[in-house]
């Protein structure tokens, strides 16, 4: 992916509120689907920009672009991206650089395009693609042995950990956008002191703190996708909370993983940032000498010189108390995607390797990102060693699981010297008692 | 699900085919997605009688039917059948009725149907619907023994098996209809001896002998399915073989599941029995009085007496060498879903009991549906124990796995003393060189 103009930290919009404190500067032009509040209006493709929604659907009745960008964003005003994120990387960089020069402080589509703005604050959101399949990594070592020794204390990093980017098939159907609300689940569990299981409502309810990585081009049945080529299928990142019931998990998930601790609700941010705006955060990929160095078909210098990204993401909870006394929401914890394991090109070469064919709009989870330190864990399970420790909220309330009423709030971004701040807006959900 | 006059044994058809020797008699009915062979038709429901299909598209457009078969045959006759799928059961009844009488000998709809029909031999089939989600259980406990003694001979059956219906979620982009070829997989195994692993083609490639089970009606997010509910949402079955790479299985599987062993392919039989033709051949359901009772929400009088069904299977091989010889595949097992250590709606139930939302055209995988007997075990590794021991296959030939070239056929089939012999068809798939 190369840094090209859109990149550039001074540019300016026409739209001033993305010119400071704002997760939508021109530099990074996120996409979703969206519709007035309230309303009965069919969802359509839009651009974030400041604090204002730019109406794709719109833009295309315009015809204001080239050919090609033309193409890209009449298929990004349908009801949802998938035709759009189907097209492959010189589209989405053809319609990225059209927006980005019509939304420029000295654009001379000022006029046109004022009317094709919406307030964020006036739409609501869908999911932003049809999501066909969707697969949860566990791409963090920290979260992987911080986990495995509470689920398995004789042996938390599993033998092929180092070798495998570990994933498994998650629920597509219960996939919401942010705003997404869920009663509690209630399922089997099993104290381990007891003889027989139980059945209630979950009692060790966990958020985890994700990436959301959404495929656009896909791959054939039978088909590869090698990993100096995964950047042509990757369309963007969103946030992604994986709700996790820990007490029905420990005791469904052997031998064939997690099921219904899993896929009673999961949570997207609405904004797909794309792969192209997150280009000037890359980092250079490593991995520790004494650990494996990867297999042929997950290594290349291309993966070693750019395949790490440093998307920072931080958690807060939001009580009913806060929310009542209009306190701000507690942050939890904080940590960034460059401590991952594997890359998301890894992740894509390895997913295909035995021919398992993507299809635009497939999402795949990064798992749970947390860092080095105990402090940047991205689960309660972590942050309170299995429910041992409670975590004081600050507010005279402590938590070692999440309770009813809690909203779970996620945020990211990225800063570099050189470049512009860009954000992920937030993914938000909320627990509800069980029914 | 009533017996009632679609399920009478003297019911004949004026299709003659469908009055003798075939999977396809009156009192079958199931539905497929089909299109002339090699045409650029659109896809459009139909439903098998004899060795014919009746094009539900042409039937659709008679208008021969009361209300609500008629809206049915409508939805039914479209290129998919998730929106007649979504009707739910007094429509799907209300078109198996209409279709019942209008195929008897005596029907007064013969001269108008008769160009509605195209020979079986001259169509091709699409998968029969969307599959938004498809999740595989793991029912047989023969199975789980059989495959856990191998993969953890220390511990072969966990000890939740007993209380959870053990599932995960497969994936759904991969599942192809009957007819379907793909590479042999390749993959990261790890040899018990080995202190790495290594890369390349899958050397212990099997098929697992499993029913697909079609979701009719969804759920909200956030509601269950009850168990005595669960035939509502149950619009049928199909034979699905979840091919397995077993090699790649053993090194990946654990802390999360099968994955990559997995997700290559899939495949379904093209034509979906409904529930309701299923009926006669249900059974009481039994748990060992050794063995723990279902808790609750698995538990209800309706699920013991009727909660069982006796689909006959079998699985068979041909190899490149028959092909050239013509010689007839061999048989390799055969077994019956009534063997299931959990019935259909223990599944449906399990599944929602965390408010997991169903959408019309899901799946469900029965798990592979091993007997007790060693002979009828539904994959190569168990019949093989493991690759120790060689299964002749009559002709010179010996299989511990799958080679290239070989086409696995599953085969279906209900009977019971009063009642006709109904057929599921084939599901057949062939494994090609690794790429």
């Amino acid at each position: 992916m190369q840094l090209n103009e859109t990149h550039d930290k001074n540019l300016t919009s026409w739209v001033s509120s993305a010119n400071a404190n704002t997760d939508f500067p021109i530099q990074n032009l996120p996409f979703a689907t969206f519709r007035r509040k309230g309303s009965n209006e069919v969802f359509r493709g839009g651009v974030a920009i400041g604090d204002q929604v730019l109406d794709l659907a719109t833009v295309a009745r315009l015809e204001l672009f080239d050919e090609q960008a033309q193409q890209a964003v009449e298929a990004a005003a349908g009801k949802n991206l998938n035709a759009f994120m189907a097209m492959g990387q010189a589209h989405w960089s053809a319609l990225r650089l059209a927006l980005s020069r019509a939304l420029r402080t000295d654009s001379e589509l000022q006029n046109q395009l004022q009317d094709a703005l919406i307030a964020q604050s006036d739409v609501e959101y869908d999911l932003p693609c049809h999501i066909g399949d969707y697969t949860d990594f566990y791409t963090s070592i920290y979260h992987a042995t911080a986990v495995g020794s509470l689920f398995r204390p004789d042996n938390p990093l599993l033998p092929n950990y180092k070798w495998v980017p570990i994933g498994y098939h998650g629920r597509a159907s219960s996939i919401g956008v942010s705003g997404q609300s869920f009663p509690r689940p209630k399922g089997q569990t099993k104290a381990p002191d007891a003889d027989t299981p139980s059945f209630g409502p979950c009692k060790r309810l966990d958020y985890e703190l994700e990436l959301g990585i959404y495929l656009g081009k896909g791959n054939e049945l039978g088909d590869t996708i090698a990993l100096d080529d995964a950047d042509d299928h990757v369309f963007g990142f969103c946030l992604f909370n994986d709700w996790s019931a820990r007490d029905l998990q420990a005791w469904e998930y052997q031998p064939l993983g997690p099921f219904l601790a899993k896929n009673f609700a999961s949570t997207v941010s609405p904004w797909i940032v794309t792969n192209e705006a997150l280009a000037p955060y890359r980092l250079a990929w490593t991995r520790d000498e004494n650990d494996p160095q990867p297999l042929d078909y997950l290594e290349s210098s291309k993966n070693r010189e750019l395949g790490a990204l440093d998307i920072q993401m931080d958690v807060a909870v939001e009580t009913e108390k806060m929310r009542s006394e209009g306190k701000a929401p507690y942050r939890l914890s904080q940590s960034s995607f460059k401590h991952s394991y594997w890359t998301v090109a890894q992740m894509v070469a390895h997913h295909t390797v035995n021919g398992c064919n993507f299809q635009p709009g497939d999402m795949l989870g990064s798992g749970t990102q947390s860092g080095p330190e105990h402090e940047e864990a991205g689960s309660l399970l972590e942050l309170s060693r299995g429910g041992k420790e409670a975590i004081d909220l600050g507010n005279g309330e402590q938590r070692k699981f999440l309770e009813d009423g809690d909203t779970v709030i996620m945020r990211g971004w990225c800063e570099k010297e050189g470049y512009a701040r860009i954000g992920f807006g937030e993914c938000r959900g909320t627990v509800l008692p069980a029914k």
